[in-house]
């Protein structure tokens, strides 16, 4: 093992060749002053033996760091590192001189506060969340900023009062959002993502993180099934982003002069996603300049999946009335339904009318990881553009969203605004990896590190294995209630993806004959069984209208720590919050 | 004080008072064990003590996690936890059945990486920056993702790879971005962040991320000076995207109907901002379908402030050509000379021209923390929006961006898809605080809580404190080169931020006559210089061209821990590493 370096021996045999160690950390401390590089002075700092102590006559300290006696229940005669945090600010940490020994307990303080939450929210007798509204949360706790500091004492709890509100989004019976799940390689890249602090937009200052996505986003090509992975990418903040930028990529490639003349150098065009599609297509199209209305919604099946006949219709239609269809957004995994579009038949339409074909596959992109479910995407090799989220099916933490896109060069054609400060052409390097000027941010966060080492970790196998464990776990439930009493599907069939939509209708509310009566009342159980979820706080799942169909629970299941006993546990606890009503 | 509390001790008191010293590294280490709350592994970490060293003997070992008694060569008897990772994979963590104790050893070696890291980061003998070419950096790792997992040993040895090649942001010779730094609160409240692992767009799963956003822009609007703090606001991926979102409310504003109908129903617009203002204005108009060339520049005086005349004159000429002129970007702060447009003279031409007033404040709005320094920004209260980064001069982690709006509901209304799945209006709590569909993310990542536990720990004065500390070191860099031999200044006068804009000439390069020879030679000085500095590693700081001037230096401070010692190292190493130029 190669010595790290920074600190290094004086005097390496002091004459004296016990293998023994002092029996204080003040012997200790002293003990250690041979060593050169300020090594010792670190040692006595680790060992809370302040400036005072270390010179022969230690004068009493003020301030916080201090030197305790263990005072567990054994005559142990270990020290530990005792910091008085109620004496120290933040200006008392790192840069400040001699900040280390302050830093580094307070550093591990904070770890022992997120580990012990991180062993609780695994934990199925803790509450997934400690419910409290708005008002109340506001009044329980100050959370208001002034203009003078608090201690670190205060910070630490802080930090305490922030997770004992927290929503446990890892806790295995968490089911609420497509984005569930803790995991735990990927927590640890995110702290280091946190501690490296650096920006993605050029080499320069990122170099590992900027390979590692170039890597990675090849890689996310290669199982599309893109030839040799080749293509262009970014990792943007999230899947409506991402959605935007094939948006914004697609009209680029038909009208690049849009890019300095604007909309208004162009004709109408359209853009056609279905009526189950995410909502970012139109939030996309309204902030490009496109407007809500070009956006098309095409007709889905009862299962949610877009017909491509009323696609094709739309685009003729378009087409008749003078309008210029540019993009087609496809859903691999809609939001309520889990509904994955129909993408070789819509990829034929596309190709025949020359339209832009993207696949929204934030929510079931991931499925291309395993061998079992990918045939549902089949076809997404012929897209223009994928979306893709590894931080909802792949549990990998906030944020992780990439955009992969087929041409290579056209992100950076669409974007580019030549900064001459941040994308020097005379620097020493390849100039290739400075790759900010592709994004519509300037700085740019690192996302990329947690799915890097998550993916070194687990290897596509892994990957594969706890997607593969999800849906066999949505197929579960969906056995289990389909017959069962008091229960509906909203629509027929095995789920495609996690999703399993459902209502649940209370004893008193099966055999009301009244259609318009049982619909209104139907309406109103799955908010009230929900709310008294979160009050009780013992599970947490989505509801919502649709269309016709009133108020159900939407079930979604990406994390890896639900078992089958969670998914029987949901069932009995719908039915007892819910049996009243 | 409360007890760290993962490590315990078995049996104690091993009868031992000695307090001779270990003679070598590893025997110290092996010692140090003996110390509760990670010290023994911190001792270790800071003696250099390889993992593969720290275990004395890992040949018996079957199963990855065992309590083992301590190895160490005195009866000390106490137990530590020694898991080898070796034969341990990612799914042997939680949520693994018994996955505890591996979970938390691992995320302990973690953090002591972490820990190992950020020390280092803070010691001016360390390199800033460890460089490779990208090729060589290639090849000297695999970086690889392949199908089978590795062990969690493997994991731990990726991270402390990744963390050799980064680049010591925080490190106090690191002068090359505009954000710097490493806070140690903030870089805790990160953490925390990571570990909570949600999401901003509901209430529901984000209560207090949710209302600190919400205290927090209050209070940034309040120091803004709008009245009792009103206004809407949202933090967002970065600067460049802040700015969009001000055009984009702004063009709503004017017409709303752009919303659904596109820009084909609205007249041609025009923005305005300074020939010196950041390119995330043109590239905001690029994407939102204005295009670059309705972005119309301004011209700026020799210390690069927008001249309100030519500003005035370019809008009525916009008018005479029958464009609608709808947003005016203010630069408080610009990217290369630091320079504050005069806003009240802005304010005054955007009130009496009916157009959108927006401070783009990403670099220089945090100088709003210092009495001494906000002056520069007097007129911003006029503004109709304001982006301002503490990702950059408050040393905030990376991302922190917020866009604050005079106007409330505006961003909402603009913005607003209404998804039934996740903003439902029958919910049992205060429905005013789901603010996601303000946002035109839909997962949104939880930024705030960096910023604000950083304010709770230092208080508005301590962030002023640092600030000010940040501008006095770029006055006393402007003092220490204006005069002296080799220095000339690409602007007259004191810098307003910590811009500090100079070229170095090598002692060959100070009397050579011929001008357009002096300018080609010392538009090369420059990047060599920078060149050499990353090979060496000793510190960083950025260059480029503008307009007609040749490559200079643009130094920027926002790192609270440089010091007036590493402004005279930066000067050293500059005619160091270039006195051969």
């Amino acid at each position: 093992m190669a010595s790290h370096g920074f600190w290094s021996f004086g005097t390496e045999n002091g004459g004296n060749n016990s293998s023994q160690s002092p029996s204080t950390p003040r012997a200790w401390c002293q003990a250690a002053q041979k060593f050169t590089g300020g090594l010792g002075s670190k040692l006595c700092a680790l060992l809370s033996v302040g400036e005072g102590e270390k010179t022969t006559d230690s004068t009493t300290k003020q301030q916080g760091a201090t030197l305790e006696t263990c005072e567990c229940s054994k005559p142990c005669n270990c020290s530990k590192t005792n910091v008085d945090f109620s004496v120290l600010y933040s200006t008392d940490l790192l840069p400040a001189t001699d900040g280390d020994l302050a830093t580094i307990t307070f550093l591990q303080e904070i770890v022992d506060i997120l580990l012990a939450y991180i062993v609780k929210t695994f934990d199925r007798s803790t509450k997934v969340i400690d419910f409290h509204y708005p008002n109340e949360l506001l009044q329980t706790n100050n959370w208001e900023l002034s203009d003078e500091p608090e201690t670190l004492d205060d910070i630490l709890l802080n930090c305490r009062a922030t997770l004992k509100y927290a929503i446990k989004t890892g806790h295995p019976r968490y089911f609420n959002q497509l984005s569930t799940g803790l995991d735990m390689v990927g927590l640890a890249a995110d702290w280091l993502t946190s501690t490296a602090n650096t920006n993605m937009f050029t080499y320069e200052i990122a170099p590992v993180f900027v390979l590692l996505e170039y890597v990675t986003l090849k890689k996310m090509r290669e199982i599309i099934g893109w030839p040799e992975g080749n293509g262009d990418g970014i990792f943007s903040p999230g899947g409506a982003i991402s959605n935007m930028y094939a948006m914004l990529v697609a009209r680029f490639k038909m009208f690049p002069e849009v890019k300095e003349k604007g909309m208004s150098a162009v004709p109408r065009l359209v853009a056609f996603t279905s009526e189950h599609s995410h909502f970012s297509i139109k939030k996309g199209a309204a902030a490009l300049g496109i407007g809500t209305d070009s956006v098309i919604l095409i007709k889905v099946d009862e299962r949610g999946k877009m017909i491509p006949s009323d696609l094709e219709r739309r685009i003729v239609e378009a087409k008749q009335k003078g309008f210029v269809p540019f993009f087609v957004s496809a859903t691999a995994g809609t939001t309520v339904y889990g509904a994955f579009d129909p993408l070789i038949a819509i990829a034929d339409i596309c190709r025949k009318h020359k339209v832009w074909m993207h696949v929204d596959g934030a929510w079931g992109g991931s499925l291309l990881m395993s061998r079992k479910h990918r045939w549902k995407l089949n076809g997404v090799e012929r897209a223009n553009s994928v979306t893709w989220n590894p931080h909802k099916m792949m549990s990998v933490p906030l944020q992780c969203s990439a955009l992969l896109v087929r041409e290579e060069g056209l992100m950076q054609r669409c974007n580019q605004m030549h900064a001459c400060y941040l994308f020097q052409q005379d620097k020493h390097y390849d100039l290739s990896y400075d790759t900010g000027d592709k994004a519509l941010q300037c700085g740019r966060h690192v996302d990329i590190f947690k799915l890097w080492l998550m993916w070194r970790a687990k290897g596509t196998v892994g990957f594969e294995a706890q997607i593969d464990k999800c849906l066999e776990l949505s197929e579960y439930l969906y056995n289990k209630i389909k017959n069962r009493d008091g229960y509906e599907m909203v629509f027929d069939g095995k789920p495609q993806h996690t999703n399993v939509c459902f209502w649940y209708l209370p004893p008193g509310l099966r055999y009301v004959e009244d259609k318009e009566e049982r619909m209104r009342r139907l309406h109103k159980v799955a908010p009230v069984i929900k709310a008294r979820m979160m009050e009780y706080g013992t599970t947490m799942v989505s509801y919502q209208p649709q269309g016709e169909k009133v108020n159900f629970f939407r079930m979604v299941i990406s994390n890896p720590a639900a078992t089958f006993d969670d998914i029987d546990f949901l069932i009995e606890e719908i039915e007892r919050l819910g049996q009243d009503l």
